[in-house]
């Protein structure tokens, strides 16, 4: 089903998605929205690092912890009050009107020397899994977590081959203890104008294993995996589930198709329904560990069918800085100054309490 | 001055390093401590990334937050309560009772394919900055700060060319807010028995840069900041202080001899006497920029004088995560996940702040 489209009074795009039966009924966004500013952000290149990184000065004045009457994610049916101008909704999707990255523009351009920068061009958007204030990922119902997975596959379709987008991100962060300001259930999708620096490292790995073994690193891995066994969270017919060998995080689950693929677009209709099972039986598992829901990140790692992303396999890395019920880990010198991460946990016992939640 | 060795309970070292005039008087270590475990940790090689994670499961045990009364940094003159057994000190170095890396051994072999691991050898080192249990390293006396200093310099030395040790990182967590759970003004030091990512990253671009230009990437990037002039926020004869074009964090400051060095053995005692200084003065403006003092990491990079880290540039990198009055940036999943920052404050806007702090 398509999405039905509509525009915020700034001019920013609004998408609804709907479960069968229901149609969406948007209203006229009538707020007095400030004029969108196509300077909102800038990338400049770090020389020590090889690396990206985005300035958006004007993201400090971002929404912040609002009280729950005035959320901008609930349904706004006099379309004066929210950025979903709508007596309801299923799921939506809308550019952030905060963006990291924003406008249509080329990639960002191969760094020469000196103090190189660029213009953030980009998209951010956000996705709100329901119109509910309360709730989760985890809570939602099959069918309408399935339509959350449509969207962020219909939002990587559109965004994918976009001029000037190198790298489609879509992801959650959920729980205060991580930052998140608003906390009706939403995720994010940015689209990178350049491949970060994770994926980077991660494709040239695959290549290099590619060389030297002929065949995909991610696929390799998931296979030692499931031969090992210790570490298996959850595994279908489709889809296997895993605590990494090498875990960064104090939780950190892995999810992959065991077909490769490289991203949502190419998994099919079962494949899809599989993957949102599996992804909820995860969710509803760590939000069993502790007395209160965990709080997460969710990154689905995507590639594009190009000469260079060709290696890639589409994946979810789920991560949580909680390390018990009343500590979390933070990413102090050794991770937040030299990448060196230390885990307080064995892989295995994490995945030992996982599997027991099931 | 040589510093004055003793030893704990356990077999741990422990050197106090004094002030013209003081003279250490260590008491025997009376406490009842359980044995070392030779096998406190473990390197995990991430494929993936190609980097290796280390797995301390011990630590989670370690001492969280005691209180003031129960401080195991502050001298323990009966030789029972505290990991400093004596009735005072000026400065201690002693090697932390929960480290994620210790022991002798070789250096982390190059890994091959599948499930990589190693043991985790290395060392980790406590520094007590001052006998107070409150205070900060920004509030030392400019010569109690200078013997830190030496002590870190004479640490270095002994650890940079040790069997195993492939990189030595003097460092300081401050702030409940990054996680730290001793609020006594102590640092900390890692030998860690590979290169860490982020060194390993630098050190290739400097390659890179040298076969290209023939000059020091770090001396080049230096000198054109000092050209531009709109980043800088202190400058000495023999040190400058600026905030990097690319910074990450919402308050960053980097410290560069301006004499191209490897790390603090290679400084003169006037270039020792000149870091003291700015580092104070750095310190000292973080702790003006809100009314409570500012969390950091403040992260030595030190390069020792081989053909692999022979383009190394001592200096040191200062960051917060305070991003206003009553603000933390959370690394969410654009930095956690794929190491892409986003960062909402101009580095120009931080430094022009920074200067008037002076």
């Amino acid at each position: 089903m398509a999405p039905t489209r509509a525009k915020l009074a700034d001019g920013r795009d609004l998408l609804f998605f709907a479960l069968p039966g229901h149609r969406p009924a948007p209203v006229t966004d009538r707020r007095p929205l400030p004029a969108r500013d196509p300077d909102q952000s800038w990338l400049r290149y770090d020389q020590t690092t090889g690396q990206w990184v985005i300035v958006a000065a004007r993201r400090q004045d971002r929404t912040y912890k609002p009280p729950p009457d005035q959320c901008p994610l609930c349904p706004g049916p006099t379309g004066l009050t929210s950025e979903v101008p709508a007596p309801d909704y299923d799921v939506v999707v809308f550019e952030n009107q905060f963006p990291s990255l924003s406008g249509d523009g080329p990639a960002a351009p191969v760094p020469g020397d000196g103090f190189v920068s660029a213009p953030g061009h980009g998209r951010c958007e956000v996705v709100c899994f329901s119109s509910a204030h309360t709730g989760s990922f985890a809570g939602l119902e099959p069918a309408h977590a399935r339509l959350v997975v449509e969207a962020w596959r219909h939002r990587t379709a559109d965004l994918i081959h976009a001029p000037g987008i190198e790298q489609v991100f879509c992801f959650e962060n959920r729980g205060e203890e991580i930052g998140v300001t608003l906390t009706h259930p939403h995720g994010q999708i940015y689209g990178y104008p350049y491949l970060t620096p994770r994926t980077a490292v991660m494709l040239a790995r695959a290549r290099e294993h590619r060389m030297r073994h002929g065949g995909n690193l991610f696929a390799d891995l998931l296979a030692r995996e499931v031969a090992d066994g210790g570490r298996i969270v959850a595994r279908t017919e489709l889809f296997t589930a895993f605590v990494p060998f090498a875990a960064r995080w104090p939780v950190e689950v892995h999810i992959y198709p065991n077909r490769f693929a490289r991203n949502l677009l190419e998994l099919g209709e079962e494949e899809l329904d599989g993957f949102t099972r599996i992804y909820l039986d995860v969710l509803q598992r760590f939000d069993r560990m502790y007395e209160a829901p965990l709080p997460y990140i969710s990154a689905l790692h995507q590639y594009a069918d190009t000469e260079a992303q060709a290696d890639g396999y589409f994946h979810v890395e789920l991560m949580s800085i909680r390390r018990s019920a009343d500590k979390l880990k933070y990413l102090a010198a050794s991770e937040s100054a030299m990448d060196a991460f230390i885990s307080d946990v064995t892989p295995e016992d994490v995945a030992r309490r996982l599997r027991g939640l099931g």
